[in-house]
C-alpha cells in the first residue's frame, strides 16, 4: 500500500467541487458534490444518537434500503435538523435536484448537514449551489469539496491510498471534517470515502464496519454526539480488479487499507478538535474483557481534567488513574501501570520516582502517549483525543454569533 | 425550620478549628478538625471511584463497622491517595496521634484528605498539625474549619439551619468544599454535617443516603469522580428531643431540613466550580422512567457543549437536544420541549420563533434553569452544575504548578 496524492477523486471515475452558495455569512465555500460517473456500491455508519438530523435520515435511509448510490450533497453552516417537517422536505428536494441535474434516480443521491442546528435553510441558495456544484464539478475536484465542507475545522482532512489486488491497481480516497468536538451538535463529524475497488455491496458494508470501530468511533474530542455524524463509503467497481466477494486475501488487503486511510482522518480529526493543540493517543492494556478495556479508555479519552493537564504540560498521572477508577471497567487498583511517552509515572496504583523534567519534556511534544497497563487480563483497546485549551471555552461559547 | 448563623459549630457540643501545618505551600490554613464532645452516630456517603484514597479507605471502613466517631480530621493540598502501603499507615497513624491527645480510642476518629494524588504525607508537619488543631479548637471554630479544607474554592460553603422537635430545638450545621470539577481526583467533594439531634444510627445512614441522592449526587462540574469524595454527618444526640426511632413526622422534619442544608452546600459546590460564572440547574420533566430522566439530565449537565454556550450566553438549545439525543434515554425527538429561564426555544423537536433578545437577557443572569420536557411519561429529576469557562482550562492546565 501506498500513500497517494488527493482525496476523493484520486480513485477512477469520480468528480467532485465545492462552492459558495451563501449559506456561510463569509462567502467560503458551503456546498460540495462528490459524484461517481458510475452507480456505485455504498455503506454507511451513521450517528448513535436518538435525535438526528433530516439530511441524515434521508441518506440512511437510502443507503440502507438501495446500497447503491451516484453522488451525494454536503453543505457546511447549518445541520438541516431539529426544524420539522420543513427539514424532511428540503433533504429531499436537495437530492431531487440534484438527480434532476445528473439524470439519475432521486434515491441515487445523498445529503449530508453540518452546521448549526434548528435554523431552516434557505432553499433558494442552496438549491442554485447544487446546481453550480453539479455544473463544475471535475475529476480533480476533490480538495475543493473538502473545502466546501469544512466548520470549525483549522486544516483541511484528506488521503489517497493506492493498493495492488491481483495486480490491478485499486485506489481509496477520503475527506472527512470536525471539528471542535468529535461529535459536537453542529461541527459533527462527516467523512466521504471514494474507491475504485470492485467489492460486493455485503463485504463493503462489512469492511467499513469494522473499521469505523477502530478509527472512528475510536476518536473523541469532547464526548458529545453530533445528530449528523455520518461515514460513507461509495465503491464503483472502475478497477480491474477480480471482485471481492469473500473474506480472502483480496479483502484483507482492502480492508487493511481503508482501515489506514480511516485512521489518518480519525487522528486528523482528533489533532484538530477545537482548541487542539495536542494529539493525545490513549492505549489500555491488561485488561479483563474487551468491554472493560474499552470503558477505562473512553474514560480517560474523555477526562476533562486529564485533558486541561496535558494541555499544561502537567503529568498529572492522578488524574488518569482517576479516570480508570471511575470508568466502571472491573480493575485492581494495586495493579495498574501508567507511561506518559513510554516514561513510567506510576506502577501498582502508586507513585514511582521519575524525572519530571524528562516527563515535562515529552509533555511538550506534539503527540502525547498515555498508556495505562491494568495487569489484569489480556485485553486492549486505543483511543485518540486532543487535549483542552482555554481556546476551546472561547471557540463554543460564542459559535452562533 | 430557620437558617441561622455558623457551620458545623452550630449544634450543640461540637469543636473545631483549621490550622497551617505547612502541606500548602503558601502558607495558608491545610488542617481542620471536628469534634464531639461526646461520641456521636455517625454516617457516610463514599465515592463510588474504584480507586480510593488512603484516607478515604480508613474512614468507610470505621464507619461501616462502629458507626461511632467523636472526631474528624481532614488535610487539604494532599490527597493522600496512590502512595502505596505508607498511605494506609499515615492515615491510622494521623487518627491514632488525634485519639491519642482526645483521650478516645483510634478508631473513634475519622480522617479525609484532599489535593494532588501520588505524594506521600509530610507526617512529621502533619502530626504537628494535628497536635496544634486539638489544642486550639473551639466551640465558634467552625469557619476556620471550613477555611482550612478548601482548596480552589474560592468562597466558603458553610450553614446552619434550627428546627424544633416536639418542642425541643435541634441544630444541624454543614461544611464543604469543591470545587473545580465537582469530582476532581485532587479539588475533591468533601462535607462535614454535624447535629445534635438524637436520632438512631440506622434512621441516620438511611436519611443521608436519601438526601444525598438528591443533593451531593446531583451536582455535577466536570464528570470526573475523585478517589477522595466524601460526605459525613455527625450526631451527637445532645438536643433533648425525643429520639428519632422511627420514620414519623419528626423524622420526616428532621430529613427536610437535613435536605435543605445539603443542597444549600451543593448548589453552592456547582456554581463555584472552577472557573464557573453561572450556575445552572438542569430540569427533566415527563420522561418513561427515573433512570431515563437522571441519563438526560446528567447528559446536559455534563456536556461541555452547553456549558460552554452558557458561559457565553448564546441559546444554542441544538447542544440541549443533542445531548439528550445520546444519553441513553429512551425518548421521541419529536416530543421534546425545551426552556431556557421559562423561555420555550423548542417545541416537540424544533424551533419556535423566540425572541433573542428576551433570552439573552436570561442568559446573563447568573442562574440559569434549563428544563426539557420530554412529554413521554411522568418522571423527573433534576442537577446543578455551571458553566464551563476559558479559566477552567487555566486552572486545571498548572493545578499542580
Amino acid at each position: 500500500m501506498q500513500i497517494i496524492n488527493g482525496g476523493v477523486t484520486a480513485p477512477q471515475g469520480y468528480f467532485a467541487t465545492g462552492v459558495a452558495c451563501g449559506i456561510k455569512k463569509d462567502g467560503q465555500k458551503d456546498l460540495a458534490i462528490v459524484c461517481s460517473e458510475d452507480i456505485a456500491a455504498t455503506a454507511g455508519v451513521f450517528t448513535s444518537n436518538r435525535v438526528k438530523g433530516h439530511s441524515l435520515k434521508l441518506t440512511q435511509q437510502r443507503v440502507k434500503s438501495n446500497g447503491y448510490a451516484s453522488a451525494i450533497i454536503i453543505n457546511s453552516g447549518n445541520a438541516n435538523a431539529c426544524v420539522g417537517d420543513k427539514g424532511d422536505a428540503d433533504a429531499r428536494d436537495i437530492t431531487a435536484k440534484a438527480a434532476e441535474l445528473l439524470d439519475c434516480e432521486p434515491d441515487a443521491v445523498l445529503v449530508a448537514s453540518t452546521g448549526v442546528i434548528g435554523v431552516p435553510l434557505e432553499m433558494d441558495k442552496v438549491l442554485r449551489g447544487v446546481e453550480e456544484a453539479v455544473s463544475s464539478m471535475e475529476p480533480e475536484g476533490g480538495h475543493d469539496a473538502e473545502l466546501a465542507i469544512m466548520t470549525t475545522d483549522t486544516v483541511p482532512k484528506e488521503i489517497a491510498a493506492e493498493i495492488n489486488i491481483q495486480g490491478e491497481k485499486v485506489v481509496i480516497g477520503g475527506m472527512a471534517k470536525g471539528s471542535g468536538m468529535i461529535h459536537p451538535n453542529m461541527a459533527t463529524m462527516i467523512s466521504v470515502i471514494t474507491t475504485d475497488a470492485n467489492i460486493s455491496k455485503k463485504l463493503l458494508d462489512k469492511a467499513l464496519r469494522d473499521v469505523c470501530a477502530k478509527t472512528f468511533n475510536r476518536i473523541s474530542v469532547d464526548g458529545d454526539t453530533s445528530v449528523c455524524d455520518m461515514v460513507l463509503i461509495f465503491a464503483n467497481g472502475l478497477a480491474d480488479n477480480p471482485g471481492i466477494v469473500n473474506e480472502d486475501q483480496d479483502y484483507r488487503d482492502f480492508y487493511d487499507a481503508l482501515e489506514k486511510v480511516c485512521l489518518f482522518l480519525s487522528k486528523k480529526l482528533a489533532a484538530d478538535g477545537e482548541g487542539a493543540t495536542k494529539l493525545i493517543e490513549v492505549q489500555v492494556n491488561g485488561a479483563k474483557t474487551p468491554e472493560d478495556a474499552y470503558k477505562a479508555c473512553s474514560s480517560i479519552a474523555r477526562s476533562p481534567l486529564v485533558k486541561t493537564a496535558i494541555n499544561g504540560c502537567d503529568a498529572n498521572w492522578g488524574r488518569i488513574i482517576t479516570a480508570i477508577g471511575y470508568s466502571g471497567a472491573d480493575i485492581d487498583p494495586a495493579r495498574i501501570d501508567i507511561s506518559i511517552n513510554k516514561v513510567k509515572v506510576c506502577r501498582y496504583g502508586a507513585a514511582v520516582a521519575y524525572d519530571e523534567g524528562k516527563v515535562r519534556e515529552q509533555l511538550e511534544k506534539d503527540e502525547i502517549l498515555i498508556s495505562a497497563h491494568l495487569n489484569y487480563g489480556d485485553c486492549s483497546d486505543r483511543m485518540w483525543t486532543c487535549d483542552f485549551s482555554e481556546d476551546y471555552a472561547r471557540i463554543n461559547g460564542s459559535y452562533r454569533s
